[in-house]
């Protein structure tokens, strides 16, 4: 049987990654923002794909909360620093359940219905979400997303960028892409084909 | 001592509003979006009229639960139609729970500390979430968004409209703005003061 990723990230050894109080609650708000979107988008869309991503982003916030537990007790030296750290745990606190109640939405995609529950049920906009991957051949690779005119050429957005066990979160135009990278992109249907084919290797240019 | 508004909105009579669970649903997915950035934009801003905003759609968000759980038994005829209306629920319990977490976000705001918590802590890039009303005298009561060329003209970008009772979510072009309307609005600080400056009727067009 195939451990899917998310299963595998829960029983990760916890490492400690050395960081800032300011980096970890960046990285929280990166992940809420996210994480309410894809577990939406994954239940209208009946996407396991995507659902997969919430499930894996939740276990990464569970990490981010003991490290932040531990950051925080360490910084607190006298009795303002404690106020301000007890602040940050509350918001940290406030994070997780963001993200427990996103992993309970999609949690539905798993029972085994004989229809999918919610697909389409309140979509309105022609916007869908999509997973899209880089291949070796692509001409994306080393491009930075800027000079692809990604946004401008096929109306898509990239809301994050996995690169290996690493997020971006709302990448900007100066990231160069690059071979592997998974793109969760929010966009029209029509451009979001455009976009694979480039991604895929199949056409050189978005026109 | 004036009331605050969500206070008055918590203790209002609950209306049975007739609607349909897809109208609900789509609503409940609205706020939890809105809500996130919402919470986290009151909190980095130390900004109580945003914070405002987040106890109201909370309250709200309590409402809009209580409407769907009488329409989805309401609704459920049959196991199959019970079986979609348990996963409806669910989805709705979770976005609750993500709208209380919010609200437990911008409660550090109502301690009374010496010093604000996290004032653009994690503030990395140049946009700032404000609410502006527009007066009597503006130039841009009675026209379309899109006319007003606000995206492209000043760089902001209008999450939401607070019409009295009502919110107008992600609004797109073909809405027309009213005088007393407030917008929930992110983008550049620069932006925003033009753009006030519009809705305030000093100015009559963008530049």
């Amino acid at each position: 049987m195939k451990i899917p990723r998310w299963k595998k990230a829960e029983f990760e050894e916890i490492e400690y990654e050395p960081t800032s109080i300011r980096e970890l609650l960046k990285e929280m708000k990166n992940i809420c923002e996210l994480i309410v979107d894809l577990a939406y988008s994954a239940i209208l869309f009946n996407n396991k794909e995507i659902a997969e991503e919430v499930r894996y982003l939740e276990v990464r916030m569970d990490k981010l909360n003991y490290q932040i537990r531990i950051m925080a007790m360490l910084a607190a030296r006298n009795i303002e620093d404690a106020e301000k750290m007890a602040g940050v745990l509350q918001i940290a606190q406030a994070a997780e359940k963001i993200s427990n109640a996103a992993g309970d939405i999609v949690k539905l995609l798993s029972y085994k219905l004989t229809h999918p529950i919610l697909p389409r049920l309140i979509k309105e906009s022609d916007e869908i979400i999509r997973k899209l991957s880089i291949s070796k051949s692509s001409a994306a690779v080393g491009k930075k997303i800027g000079e692809l005119k990604i946004s401008s050429e096929t109306g898509v957005r990239i809301l994050a960028i996995r690169r290996k066990n690493k997020w971006i979160y709302g990448p900007k135009g100066d990231i160069e892409l690059q071979e592997g990278d998974v793109l969760i992109c929010i966009g029209p249907e029509e451009g979001m084909e455009e976009l694979n084919k480039l991604l895929k290797g199949e056409i050189e240019v978005l026109e």
